[in-house]
């Protein structure tokens, strides 16, 4: 019975100063050498677990969690290829800087390697998909090792936060017996005095020192063409900041989707969301050319804002990176600077405001009204022909940006959604928050992200292909274990609809068996097995008015709408050819 | 243009290489950076390909095709987290030594962690799991090159197939154009001279010296209580070679399920196949203890063999391994001997052949007697109980074994199922191939690997329960875009019925939420989806029918028997009891 206890008050000791710590959520795989976390898991009175069957679900369902509650989030699973079926979500999680807890359960070392069932090595299985990897000791009750057990806790949710946050793996080995022994709650705390948390930890803010913000806000208010560029970020309070730091600079704001600049009460006046069609115009990207840039977040989502950058070394880009990173595809950055950019903005807008006065800088300009003018045009025709359009993808996305009601998540799948969504979605000053997975823009584990996210964000809308909706078909069984409220809306087009943009498509030989790849399938059938509610559109008119009734009811609900790839390409060339015949008209005048 | 060549030619000369080496399938997820490789492969005369757009279901499709023909398949697939869904099915071919060859894209250097998509570190992405890593060269059309790229593609195949035999993982760096100039079939040899293979190899065959199988034949020989155990190993000529040492030694030989020593033409009156129904129990486990073991493959599936080995460290175990590995958890190996093991086997029998007739040695002993004796009564009250029994899930595979026709494959799902196919599958004469993913025992991606089996061999059936049939329900896409043929039974006990078998079982508290995890899934839309036909069992006595006529029938069919967990556990033990009890009489006679 020492060994229970033992092994009881180590794991009781170390979910504690998780939850301690601040974590809140646990999503547990069902098995056996996992099961002292699960159980003592499941009596914690301070932590919500969640079950998923497949581990691959379960772990981009926590990283939902994790993404939309910006809070760590822990999972847990037996020893073996369940750990393995973690890997997707934990290379999204790394790339997209989201703290994930991965805890694993494993033989003792005398059954490693020599047979045992389940053992596989389970050692840095991660490599360097993960930032930090700990090997735990095996359960003891002394005093020194519940400081330890607590210790490695506290430590592992603040590794997983500090920049550039991402997932950390704890290894348990774990011998038999295995059922701990939950008599009553003094468990949280027996054998260790009574320090909850046992250790606070404070992570550091990056900062830029004066020096330089002065020496940049002397240098940016000198130039008038300049442009800020806001990729991928989930800040609250950015939008806000960054929109007002392109005010006092009379710069552009370039808005990615993703950047959370377009939704919002904040002023929209300079930010720019049409880019993606104009830019890929080259006489339009010509006239637009900046001398300055300054860029916040991950790369943007838009191929011809990338190739805008890349085509233009004279361009000087400064890039503001709060996680150590060095996301430049362009290989044209000529400054990197470190700092949490949130707080660099505030701070080179607050110089600014000095010089402001000092200067009598004004803000209305030729080059901030040629983007502000293009930017409207592109809106205007993209909005006003797309909305009309039948079988045209595009369409799907302005039909939700005008539906989505206040404090809406609307999570978008990888390959064509976020494109149309980056061409689509304009900007609304309704709260409406724009998720994806665009660490490594798989296509996998998109369902499961998005219910995740869908148990602290409600309303949600989670946008898709039919190849992505296949993909994580399994992850719906959260919806139905878990009574989660999320709309889908399937764009299936019978395959991969992003290789009709691609080279590829110009060798009709094998395209439709490598690159097309129909699957056939009514998805209706899945959906009723998970008890959700399937409706397939037939007119596109009725489009909108079934995302407002299924936004209004509550459970799973499916929205499929069939488009044809072939079509989908000509509309959308032809509907970026018309904007932009408009704009090259107004800036030729 | 040039680019193109050169991509082309590069990974034509690599693709014909693995061809000539053996290669006959390759699976491809769909995707844009691996487009060089998907589109050679669906031009080489010699290679099928085989499309599965989630690519945790091709690898483990590939693994069934792998250890079905056991053939090296190749895989491929684009950058990013795709390779990341590779992970369970290189786990399981690393653990179950099975030959996978695992191609995958990458961006090439300049565009990698600097932030652009789909990029992540595949580098050593698999770690220990693989055998051998190649961070291949950007492609070239030197000579030099395309001599680098066929000796690579020889040696992945040969590296693959040697001792230990299991994943290899090839990366490759591919710059854009990703579109190659396929013209005509001169690709395969332009730019080398025209020997194809470029290179044979060779692989040793280990095998031990004359002198330890002289000295351990005279050895054997004076021994009485001694036993030969065969554990999870597939190989052709094996089970006649096991069976006739046995015979030439006396001692009796005892087949796991997966030593495909059940089955077969092979004489099967030494060939014990209920061990472990009666070595759980003490007094029988006592009386029938013998002073050495020779093992050869995998540690059996039973946990009462294992545990009889484990709690007799008097008995002197001989392990021959084929695979260089340490498969012995009991800790207690007194020799290992890295041999191949039929050849070992033939070589010692042949030796025993000269000792027999010098020694006059007789082969009928009351030890013999006493495990054939006992293993005959186990064999008949399991089978003649369990076939009648209504709510028992051993009775399945009994219905099964019994109507398995001549050449069948039994493809068993891990958890619940393999354990009832080691009680319940006794000996028949005729050829059925059991296979299950019993390397690291997985409930994931069990339906692929089956219907990656079943492209070599008709018919074939999966046994599985619930949990392990939702796990990969996406593989059921492989049978309807391939058109296979496969019944599966579906066990549905609504949930993990093994841990009902498990000490958590006796905490009622949370175990129905943590371990038995009912689903509630009615899986017949599921298979209706994949175009397959569904039929659930209502009356146990219409089980045999329904699997005799779905043999019979073409297409995917999926059979469901419902069980009830609790029934099932107090079912089984009832019948291990009856039997042990009748056992320990004849023993006491």
């Amino acid at each position: 019975m020492s060994l229970n206890k033992a092994l009881t008050l180590y794991v009781a000791h170390f979910l504690d100063e998780l939850v301690q710590a601040g974590v809140k959520n646990i999503v547990i795989s069902p098995g056996s050498r996992s099961t002292p976390i699960a159980m003592l898991a499941a009596e914690h009175p301070d932590l919500k677990i969640w079950l998923q069957v497949d581990e691959r679900s379960a772990a981009f369902f926590a990283l939902g969690m994790a993404k939309a509650s910006r809070e760590p989030v822990a999972i847990v699973c037996t020893s073996g290829t369940a750990v393995a079926n973690y890997m997707p979500a934990v290379v999204e999680a790394k790339e997209s800087q989201v703290p994930l807890i991965v805890l694993t359960a494993d033989r003792p070392h005398e059954l490693r390697d020599i047979g045992a069932p389940q053992a596989i090595d389970q050692i840095n299985f991660f490599g360097k998909q993960v930032k930090w990897f700990v090997e735990m000791a095996i359960p003891e009750d002394r005093q020194e090792m519940l400081r330890y057990s607590r210790t490695v806790a506290a430590r592992a949710v603040a590794v997983c936060q500090m920049s550039p946050s991402g997932p950390v793996h704890l290894n348990f080995p774990f011998r038999e017996p295995l059922v701990p022994i939950i008599e009553d709650d003094s468990i949280w705390k027996e054998g260790l005095d009574e320090r909850r948390p046992f250790v606070n930890v404070t992570p550091p803010t990056w900062q830029a020192n004066d020096e330089l913000l002065e020496q940049l806000a002397s240098k940016l208010l000198s130039i008038e063409r300049g442009l800020i560029v806001c990729g991928p970020y989930d800040r609250p309070e950015f939008a806000e900041t960054a929109v007002s730091l392109g005010e006092k600079l009379g710069f552009p704001v370039l808005a990615d989707p993703l950047s959370q600049l377009r939704a919002g009460r904040h002023s929209k006046d300079i930010v720019i969301d049409s880019y993606d069609a104009f830019l890929r115009d080259e006489y339009i990207a010509e006239r637009l050319k900046p001398e300055v840039v300054i860029r916040f977040g991950a790369m943007p989502v838009s191929k011809f804002l990338f190739l805008y950058l890349k085509n233009n070394p004279s361009i000087e880009q400064i890039i503001i990176d709060g996680e150590g990173l060095w996301r430049d595809p362009t290989l044209l950055a000529a400054e990197v600077i470190y700092a949490d950019p949130l707080y660099f903005a505030k701070k080179l807008g607050s110089l600014l405001n000095k010089k402001i006065e000092r200067n009598g800088h004004q803000f209305t300009n030729s080059w901030l009204e040629s983007w502000i003018t293009a930017d409207r045009i592109a809106g205007e025709t993209l909005y006003s022909v797309g909305k009309e359009e039948p079988d045209f993808e595009g369409r799907v996305v302005i039909e939700l940006a005008d539906c989505l009601p206040e404090q809406a998540v609307l999570f978008v799948g990888n390959s064509m959604p976020i494109r149309d969504v980056d061409s689509f979605f304009l900007s609304t000053d309704r709260n409406i928050r724009i998720m994806c997975n665009r660490g490594a823009n798989g296509i996998d584990g998109t369902i499961s992200t998005a219910l995740g996210a869908s148990t602290t964000a409600w309303p949600l809308v989670l946008l898709v292909g039919d190849l992505t909706f296949f993909h994580d078909l399994n992850g719906l069984l959260a919806a139905k274990l878990h009574e989660l409220n999320a709309t889908i809306v399937v764009v299936n087009n019978e395959g991969g609809g992003i290789f009709s943009f691609l080279p590829q498509s110009a060798h009709p030989k094998n395209f439709e068996l490598l690159f097309g790849t129909p699957l056939g399938l009514d998805f209706s059938h899945a959906v009723k097995m998970y008890g959700g509610r399937f409706t397939r559109i037939n007119r596109w008119n009725d489009l909108r008015n079934e995302i407002t009734t299924s936004l209004a009811s509550g459970g799973l609900n499916v929205i499929e709408i069939r488009t044809d790839r072939y079509l989908n390409v000509e509309k959308h060339r032809r509907i970026w050819n018309l904007a932009n015949e408009k704009i090259k008209q107004y800036l030729q005048e």
